[in-house]
């Protein structure tokens, strides 16, 4: 008897999540026992409210999924919604179990980051608790890269790719005039230094900048930094710093107010340009890399696309053939040179909730820059180009709607 | 008898400013009566303080040429300075004059904005009172496009290309949430609105977003700006709007104190963005494309590229073969379909400290858009793709030194 499988796309966008949609998508048609594939629309939202669309409806042709693939953020729409406790709230389960059942649903597959693995885990205890045969699994996404169990995760390789490359540019821009110069980048990574650390990439092709490299992970001291600075002016003329939204310089995230007179919060980035200027003197800019970095997808990875699309693939089986729910489908690298890696499950429990921080050993002593074996690790996650699509000289998306 | 000629980069950079350099360059190449070409560092300052490259020293192999095309940036550096009026200050002049001769240039080109057109017209007027032979022609280059005389300048079209492909991905960023949001893109022209008004170039893929686009050109109306977004929202949950740097929102730009108590240059972008979240009260982000917009070559409009390419050859042409001096390069668009372009020389004079305004009847009566004509005047510009050369994942650049 053939039964229906569905999935949903849950958090902050990246470039490589339509592409674990595929994956869930194209996994699904390996196995004549599943018959339709629902799409589940805002994450979680969507499976309370009966709100799915079936994919074979509007993934047609070949054409459709390519173009799935390489279109950023999230086709199914997302949400940030946390299920409460079933002890204290059953609600919501008792309609997430009604979808479930009224669409011959018996296995749900939830594309997210730490807090969508909370719903993966809660959904399961729930389901083994009251003995409902319905399988749930996680499948990691994030730009963040900091779920526990996983070697790195989907969407990742692909903001480190747009990272590097604007990084880049930005590098040459800084250097065309003859005064000394600051320019500070700020990018993506609240409370894991994974993002701004993979900027050492540049590294590889024999580019010396960033010059520094600030992590949440090492305490952040403001005068150690325009000494750090200071120190690199007298090698380089446009000295270029990476540093992540999540570095605690006391005071940065609420020292600046509006012309309404309520402060609000200003990036790290903007907060150094201030002080670097003020204490050191000289030309100073700052750039936020914003949500170009985590939807940048006419700059993928094609690793990061491919192994996507896999691991989406792998959560099918998973589940369908191995029966197995509660886990969460994570990356093993088996050797770096040449790259390849395994896509095994891991227990849910483990990652929902948690983070994996940047390795302290991985930062020099410095605490200003990040070792070889950052970059090795790094390296692999960048490689490949995907071909873009344009019309009219513009990258082609693929579109559920307006 | 062989002489050899002289070429600079001068302003901010562009993607397709080495792409000229390599155009006069390889436009040497045709003509037997030149010896050398020589790179100036740091625009100007270069020729003031013979500071100079043989370039054919540099650029060694077709490899070599063709890097230099997709590298962004100036690989000569550049410089902002403003040569003194003959009259009051002569110094710069003997200099400048004593290095054309010391290294027998009988031509210079000069690859620059409208300031850089101050020196090409001021150096011809000195050549020409004191009857020197020495040609001075201008290139143009801006991703403002606000060069007079021209149809368009080089460096826009990529720059038009980087926004509306970044645009896009920021749109599809934008629509993940069932909650209102309203996002705020601040785009590069600080006088003339042309880059802000060629993100309507997503009208032509169907993209109905930005639902509204700013310009300085138009007075511009905080009030009249939330009553747009207002009505937007009725039809559209996310509201996207692209603003041009340059409108004026009194007190936009000196509203925002820093943390020492300092105000300072806030983009209008963010102070927009507080106005909104004050007055509409929805989820409300700004988003700055920064330096990116003028440096991304990895996403460059290879029409953009080639015809940089041309028009620094044609500009040799004009000086060697034609003989004319104090003339800026320009095109002029033949057709549109098919885009045809010609290349002609005008008089320096006419563009020189001058700006070209984007068409106010090209702007819709409710001033928060733009008209098919421009949609139409845009769209060939950013057409086609550079294939560009990846190590490690990476857009590999050409680099004269660290």
């Amino acid at each position: 008897m053939k039964f229906n499988i569905a999935v949903a796309q849950s958090g902050g966008p990246t470039a490589a999540i339509n592409a674990s949609l595929c994956g869930v998508f194209e996994g699904a048609q390996g196995f004549e026992c599943i018959d339709r594939v629902y799409g589940s629309i805002n994450g979680i939202e969507g499976i309370i409210n009966n709100n799915l669309i079936n994919l074979k409806q509007v993934i047609t042709t070949a054409h459709d999924k390519d173009l799935l693939i390489k279109t950023p953020s999230t086709v199914l729409g997302s949400c940030r919604y946390k299920l409460a406790n079933a002890d204290e709230n059953e609600l919501d389960y008792v309609r997430i179990i009604d979808t479930f059942r009224r669409n011959n649903i018996k296995a749900f597959f939830y594309i997210g980051g730490n807090d969508s693995m909370d719903t993966v885990m809660k959904l399961d205890d729930y389901m083994k608790k009251n003995n409902i045969d319905i399988k749930v699994v996680g499948v990691p996404k994030t730009i963040d890269n900091d779920l526990p169990e996983t070697d790195h995760t989907p969407g990742f390789g692909s903001a480190a790719k747009y990272v590097a490359t604007s990084l880049q540019e930005i590098i040459r821009d800084s250097r065309v005039y003859s005064i000394p110069s600051i320019t500070i980048v700020e990018i993506m990574g609240r409370d894991a230094g994974w993002l701004t650390a993979s900027s050492c990439v540049l590294r590889a092709n024999g580019e010396p900048a960033p010059h520094m490299i600030y992590l949440p992970e090492r305490e952040f001291s403001v005068e150690k930094f325009l000494d750090d600075i200071r120190l690199a002016q007298q090698k380089y003329k446009a000295v270029v710093v990476a540093v992540s939204e999540g570095i605690d310089c006391s005071g940065g995230k609420t020292g600046v107010v509006d012309a309404f007179g309520h402060s609000y919060l200003s990036g790290v980035g903007k907060y150094l340009e201030n002080i670097a200027r003020e204490r050191i003197g000289c030309k100073v800019r700052s750039i936020e890399l914003n949500v170009m970095q985590r939807c940048g997808s006419h700059i993928a990875s094609l690793t990061d696309l491919e192994e996507a699309e896999r691991i989406g693939a792998e959560a099918v089986k998973t589940a369908v053939e191995y029966g197995l729910s509660g886990v969460m489908m994570t990356f093993k690298r088996i050797s770096n040179n040449p790259y390849r890696v395994d896509i095994v499950p891991c227990d849910v429990r483990d990652c929902a909730n948690k983070a994996k921080y940047f390795p302290v050993e991985w930062i020099n002593d410095e605490g200003n820059n990040v070792t070889i074996d950052a970059l090795n690790y790094f390296l692999p996650l960048i490689k490949g180009e995907p071909v873009i699509e344009y019309k009219n000289g513009i990258p082609v998306h693929f579109r559920l709607n307006q």
